[in-house]
């Protein structure tokens, strides 16, 4: 249930009202003139209650903080060199999928920058399938990414994989990122949630939009609300020549539920270098808020996930396609 | 096997060594100066033989005429208003989903017209889950239909279901449309491949990439080689908010692999029309060389699939961007 | 919609009603006392209508016929050796995949036959996925299976591909198989309805529990109401040990919503011989009516699906194991 | 690569070949006779070293310890009140879902004893899929938990669903349970990996055998063997009558590649009571080594899964089944 107060209400009568609903026992979580009760959706109001309430919706989603109907306006979420959601906007994220060394993510990026990304990412803590993997370079991955992005007046992106880890990892970051395999891990999800730090969720590879939504009020409720949506493939029958099956169906449908900005990853999503660049395109004509893809400029000796990397001579073609297309698309809006 | 003749050649010799192949007992197709040899992957050749040959391509996919070893060129398909494949082209197929009455389908016609499509397309057999939904008006539609398209100047695409009605529906139509849950109708395939009519094969819903493109090759094999290949959505574990999940990267994996052109097919994929324009603009920026949609003026109360279908002045707004967006991605080859 | 009629009505104001309800236009099926009624949902009684009627069940399943609404009791099929359905009893079907040769299905039926099975299975028209596979013997088949079947005092099982074929294979068969890549080929599915040979649906690779269903309508529209359906595994995203995911919670919940006897595939729902016995153990286990599994001597040498194929030893083994195991799931009951 | 050492070795000559594998730099796990080095697949060998070794075996899976090649064995877990894994056995763990009250889980516990059941189970930490879901009662319930289990003499598995908890839950849980969203939490594997805890790891939803193989590795690597292998359900296309399907060819998939008891979960798999009778039958029948089943005296109120929980009777008469179709496998062996 969502009541929406009237501009000026008598706190007093509010207070008692949202006192009321919690003791049933539920969840009040008051933002400014909206109240949202995700466990309930009736209630009798007093006539001096009902006198502060402009309207009241009885039927919400259950992640309905997240909901259209709880905040009809896009959540714009503001960095310091980036800004990612809202109409017409394009914000592309890039950079090597691990942190390989201090020197090789500073040429990696001055690259992401030449191509017009505002954010770096590359990951410090690897989340990898196999435990005799290269799990990454740890705090000193962190620190070269951090310094790689300062030199480059970009914002960083990188992923956060264990609770234990949030306030290291806050040090060093603009964004946390949460890998797909993550998506349910509930207890990291509280934990972004209770931070400041703006949150990139991804959709899980078994992750419905209704889970992936379900997932997003876990941090929401913690009472972060700087949260973006990544979809990056999810696993169907056929994963012969793609890693995995890339939904861009979900960009709209997210769009039409939720305010929070929606990504694309087509790295992920396809594993091939070679599908990035007409996925790419495809990602931003479904409408996409932003990207995020991996670059190498040595792919076959990059310590993971070197076959879906891009060199720097495509990424840079396709992302100039990439502004192209957004900036086409944007005049068909004026 | 692939035999790649020489440009001038011993018939005779050759005759001899293509009817030892066959002896195997195995399939022998020589298109020209190429000749394929599915099930043989090795053959040793006398000298005189030899002096014929100009490469052996030893391993070869199952589906080998489809394959780009066998045609490095794009197939293009040539019609009398429209022309399907290559580069830089974009072919528009559009039409109501099922033809409901003579002056339904020639009033959506001039609507399809003028959105830029050169091909009409309606249902007139219909394949539906259900015994008891409507299954379509027979030859009665294909006659409205064949009158719609030939008064506005456009080809016509429709639905065979069955081999019985091949000759039939070739009387109408300029392309056979072969449905999704036919796509390994094996005995449709067959007989469609002994005309020659252009076909369009639909991804099953559980089609892998390489399932298609076998089922493209009993076409083939028969003998007709004008084939284009449809990506419409497969069968996941997501089917809350949409129909079924685009699989866009399935558009320039089988262009890799294939020289048939890929046509997308938005309507089905989403099953919700305000879902199909961005959805257009993702399979226009995927590389697809053509797109077929569905529209209605009253899809409230259309005989089937009205929830997908775009209203005429949607599909206008759709295909004028779709064009502009093609006009651009062409921009970026020269 | 399901009408009860009484035991004894006027089957003059009975014909007016259904008249009636016929033009709205919509499907109505007689059969005895119950009328099925798929399209309509509502229908408002004269008297001495009302005074005809038992029961109204407004709300049905689109696939009606086949609903335990329309006939609460379970549909046995008797054969002239195998009784198919029902409580208590379990049916064993089984067989090379392919008819090889007149002398090789002998030799199996006799194998078939001394495991307890009363069926024999072979497929003489065979669905491959490429065409240069084994396309079977056709009518030679045919001879040597029925020829083979009738030796052994047991019914015949085979693969109907075509509407073309119906009348032929009906000669020569006691079961239609309809293969799962056909499960909603619906002109094939139309034509065996018009026969009175049983008919064994198999579930498609995509195809869901209502899928399933509303494909057997197509056959019980028609007339044909002695249909068993098959579990044979489906297509999920995990592949690499199983052809197919064995989903064996469809045996009891197509048991709660249909009639219709459910029979299980364990050969070509793992596609690995030696995962064949557990599945088997597990199938019975679900309660399924009955079984159908690939057998061959020289599985090396099998025409088509060599590896999924039981040895001799193995089936007989496997078995008398099932039979031992649905013995004792016999005990409960009693 | 696995290394198969002599009964008796000269361990300065194996100490030096180890070390030079482990500068390569690769892990090397070294148990009695057994060394994994899961990275490397091939060495050269000096001749006092190899003097040491009785076979290599070069190509082995990424998940080595958990593999038949490096112990072809099965593990076999002892706790206190079960043993679980090896020929034979089959042990039953049953309980609610949630531990609701000091008195409902000793009330449930009596009736999971009287089923022949010796380990009690109950969630005091609930992954809900929404945060607005009731969470679980922490430390109490685990103190509830344990009190009901000794009370009845059995041994008690819950789930830990993060690393800061794997501590606390130690001093009441005989198993650790990881949850299916958390297949792939690296950190919570290696948590629990360092422990002397046994492990019950269940598959993703989107797990493939693969995936969960890789996972448990995790643990092992870490130096705790003690793990057993849940199978739950997996997430497909269809979901209408079932929550998952239950992939029942795992099982012995699983017994082929891994030592590990493999244990099947029907209440989750199905989510619907009615049909955990057939697929608990069917699991066992599969050949499994456990089972895992909810129960609920009230499941209408109950606090979480009431709709997949048995009944008290239901439960009773299941398991007396369940053992007696066991008994029966047990006979063919002897």
């Amino acid at each position: 249930m969502i009541i929406q107060l009237n501009q000026t209400v008598n706190e007093e009568i509010v207070a008692t009202l949202l006192k009321r609903l919690a003791a049933t026992p539920a969840t009040v979580i008051r933002i400014g003139t909206h109240v949202a009760v995700p466990e309930v959706n009736q209630v009798t109001l007093m006539a001096d209650e009902a006198a502060q309430v402009a309207e009241i919706i009885e039927k919400t989603p259950a992640a309905v903080l997240g909901s259209r109907l709880f905040q009809p306006e896009d959540t714009i979420i503001k960095l310091p060199h980036s800004t990612i959601g809202g109409k017409g906007g394009f914000t592309m994220m890039a950079g090597p999928c691990s942190v390989e060394s201090e020197e090789h993510v500073r040429r990696m990026a001055k690259v992401v920058k030449e191509g017009g990304a505002t954010l770096l990412r590359g990951g410090a803590y690897k989340p990898r399938t196999s435990p005799y993997s290269f799990q990454g370079l740890g705090e000193d991955g962190l620190k070269y990414l951090r310094a790689a992005a300062d030199e480059n007046g970009m914002d960083v992106i990188t992923e956060v994989m264990d609770e234990t880890h949030v306030d290291l990892i806050a040090k060093y970051t603009d964004v946390f990122q949460i890998g797909a395999r993550n998506m349910q891990n509930f207890s990291l999800l509280k934990a972004v949630g209770k931070t400041k730090v703006p949150v990139a969720l991804k959709r899980g590879l078994a992750g419905t939009i209704d889970d992936l939504l379900n997932a997003s009020e876990y941090i929401a409720a913690g009472g972060n609300h700087q949260i973006m949506l990544l979809e990056r493939g999810i696993r169907t029958f056929d994963n012969k020549y793609t890693r995995n099956t890339f939904d861009l169906a979900a960009v709209p449908v997210l769009q039409k539920l939720t305010h929070y900005p929606v990504i694309v990853d087509p790295s992920h999503a396809v594993g091939e270098w070679d599908l990035v660049t007409p996925m790419a395109h495809a990602g931003v004509a479904s409408g996409a808020s932003g990207m995020i893809v991996e670059i190498h400029d040595d792919p076959e000796h990059a310590f993971s996930d070197g076959p879906q990397a891009l060199k720097p001579k495509t990424y840079l073609k396709m992302t100039k396609e990439v502004f192209e297309l957004k900036e086409l698309m944007n005049s068909w809006e004026a």
